[in-house]
């Protein structure tokens, strides 16, 4: 019954359902299942559920199931396992792909090796169209994708790429050799996977071939993979953005230990920042004391400056991570920059001008505008310049979160306005 | 010679350079390609620049244009041009373009409609495969894609799908009906852009189909498409995030005009929030007179609270967007909040009673430890509630800025640090 139910249901949403259950559950569910859609329905699962199941599985289960799965997935799911796991599963596995399993689960993860798969089909030049037709109807079954293909020479290095369009669009007796592109988007094995992914997306791939350090051809990375990398990057990134450290689960998995884990840091570490802020009060006590009506305009002042700052670092951060702009536009970016901010500034000095004299006086008044200006414009400048320095000394510009950027703009916020306050209230007194 | 060239060179990285050059220049370059060269690269430009480049083209070079680009794209270039500039096109396309054009222009931005293709291959239920296959041969060259392929009665129902691979391993006697998968994952026309791309992602999907309100199939929308838009929801989000309205450029091609106004709607509204937290010290100020160094850890306090409340509506915008967490969760993810907030609150209170006795006494200390935690946790339940409340009313859960969420806290702290300051050095004193 199950079986002909799941004919009815696509394998993701069989997964979804199944994911809904504890691993031993899971495992019972999914042995309902012939071994091909068992592996089918797998591959959709979460990660972690994925190894608590394997975990419930007898050795010899686990390693048909590893022969069924996609060459990519079957090493992601061999990284999730223990040493002792990994240790039994082996021997039950063919030679081949007892190989290709410990090649691919070799990759660093989030790299292009890490994402590729290996069941990749090849042609050779001197082929005919028709033969090469053939070889494909023979290997499709074993191959992630038949539609695009890849050329290659004795040596495995890659000399050429044809789609299966271009194939059966052709004369069934012209050569490979003459029909096939030679200018070949590729990526190294190492290369980072945010990198992959844009490839694929810059140049609509299908699929992506991976080579390596000797230029031989070792997997691809297909489109479906690149772009389950572009939210998990996209997701990263907007943690990053809240000064949580990437989380290394979904939101509707993850432990409140993870969570705690992931935000006490930053929280932590932001408290010497706000200290200095507090620093900052203390040193301009006697002013605030004889003007209590600044108190009143401090959280605007300090405040705008850091929302100003937030939205620049998030303008920022986006852009360098989306390749809209790159380090060599700093300059430019810039200059644009002074002049948005100097706007804004100007704005807000008009907004508070006037409730600087309804609340203080016009030598508030004076206070407020001016340093509105300032506050605005130098947190501007820092949430702008903080991704590039971060990206600079090689961390990760999405660092520049809100908090950071708010924290330090608060400090520099403080200064400036009791700073201002200081020149012209005692001029004024 | 340029001809030559191009043939060694990627579209989309022909474009990148041509994308350079100001609309004048880039047509002039454009010029120098084939027609059809010409369309792949006018594909890649940005849109903006595809618009200004058709404003310097005649009106039949443009309808030659039109005819040679992908059905979805041209109807985004037509919508990109003047009514004149349409007007004076249209009839210079074929009627059945002309139609097709006006169709797919006529859909909402950001819907699956507006993304859709319409040169997708149809095949009928009664073919055998060898006559699908001699079918999708001759349309091949006008198809966006032959590897998925759909099939449709006679008043174009969507009754199922194959795919190119599934054909060619298929006995080509066999009835198209007797090999189709029946249960098709399409969308309707009026499915928002995210929806659309997530289902594409779920289902590891070459393309979608596209469904009017009458279920007759009108348009598929395939993986590339797919990959930009998850592309573009992550940068508006990320925008959002940084309390920016959603750009309608890329940053490299910005104004300054544009920066201005996404900046300062939000930075002004925000000062409304700001002077609450101004009235809250205000309300306080005879209890800071007394006690100048609560002063001190103001900034502390209420920027740890703002800061936590950021963390947590990170993770719930991101976790919405994914659907990782879902409206219906919400009871789930506040029991855990508060209980990870409360951790989390209980760390920084730790760590500031040290300094709250080292810098102001005892009960300085006691206020500080005591306000942390309940200033944490507010902050935390604020940041975690706010997308799930402007997802309730309707609005885009992203909203939840980190600049807006740190407003609120910060009077929200303000309230409550010197609250409890007011209740334990009134004792104490
Ligand atoms: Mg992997
Ligand atoms: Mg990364
Ligand atoms: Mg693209
Ligand atoms: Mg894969
Ligand atoms: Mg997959
Ligand atoms: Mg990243
Ligand atoms: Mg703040
Ligand atoms: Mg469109
Ligand atoms: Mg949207
Ligand atoms: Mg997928
Ligand atoms: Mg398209
Ligand atoms: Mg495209
Ligand atoms: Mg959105």
């Amino acid at each position: 019954a199950i079986r002909a139910e799941l004919d009815q249901m696509h394998a993701a949403d069989f997964a979804l359902a199944v994911g809904e259950f504890n691993a031993p559950l899971a495992a019972k569910l999914l042995d309902l299942l012939s071994l091909p859609d068992h592996a089918e329905v797998f591959a959709y699962l979460d990660h972690q559920l994925q190894a608590d199941i394997a975990a419930t599985m007898p050795r010899n289960q686990l390693a048909a199931l590893f022969s069924q799965m996609e060459s990519d997935e079957r090493a992601d799911l061999y990284n999730q396992l223990s040493k002792e796991q990994q240790q039994a599963l082996l021997p039950g596995l063919a030679q081949a792909e007892r190989e290709d399993v410990r090649k691919l689960a070799s990759y660093p993860e989030k790299t292009a090796g890490a994402m590729m798969s290996s069941d990749y089909a090849t042609l050779r030049s001197h082929w005919t169209v028709r033969k090469a037709i053939q070889r494909l109807r023979l290997e499709a079954p074993d191959k992630e994708t038949i539609y695009q293909t890849y050329v290659i020479d004795g040596d495995r290095h890659l000399v050429g790429t044809i789609s299966l369009r271009e194939l059966i669009l052709s004369n069934p007796e012209a050569l490979i050799a003459d029909i096939m592109l030679t200018e070949v988007v590729f990526v190294e094995v190492a290369e980072d996977q945010e990198d992959v992914s844009e490839k694929i997306r810059h140049y609509d791939l299908l699929a992506l071939p991976v080579l390596d350090t000797a230029e031989r051809l070792v997997g691809i990375v297909t489109y479906d993979d690149a772009m389950d990398a572009v939210v998990e990057e996209a997701t990263e990134d907007a943690q990053k953005a809240g000064s949580v450290a990437a989380l290394e689960t979904t939101m509707d998995r993850v432990s409140s230990w993870e969570l705690y884990r992931k935000r006490v840091g930053w929280l932590v570490l932001l408290v010497f920042g706000a200290l200095l802020s507090g620093a900052g009060i203390a040193h301009f006590e006697e002013i605030i004391e004889s003007n209590v009506a600044l108190v009143f305009f401090m959280p605007l002042l300090v405040g705008s400056g850091g929302n100003a700052g937030s939205q620049s670092a998030a303008l920022m951060v986006r852009a360098l991570a989306t390749g809209e702009v790159e380090m060599k536009d700093w300059v430019k970016v810039l200059g644009r920059e002074v002049f948005v901010a100097g706007a804004l500034g100007l704005t807000m000095a008009f907004a508070v001008f006037g409730l600087g004299l309804f609340r203080g006086g016009p030598e508030i008044a004076l206070t407020v505008a001016l340093a509105m200006i300032c506050v605005v414009l130098a947190g501007s400048l820092i949430g702008l310049c903080l991704p590039f320095i971060l990206s600079r000394i090689n961390l990760d510009p999405a660092t520049a979160s809100g908090p950071l950027v708010t924290t330090i703009v608060d400090a520099t916020g403080v200064v400036i306005y009791l700073g201002f306050a200081a020149m012209i209230l005692d001029i004024a007194v």
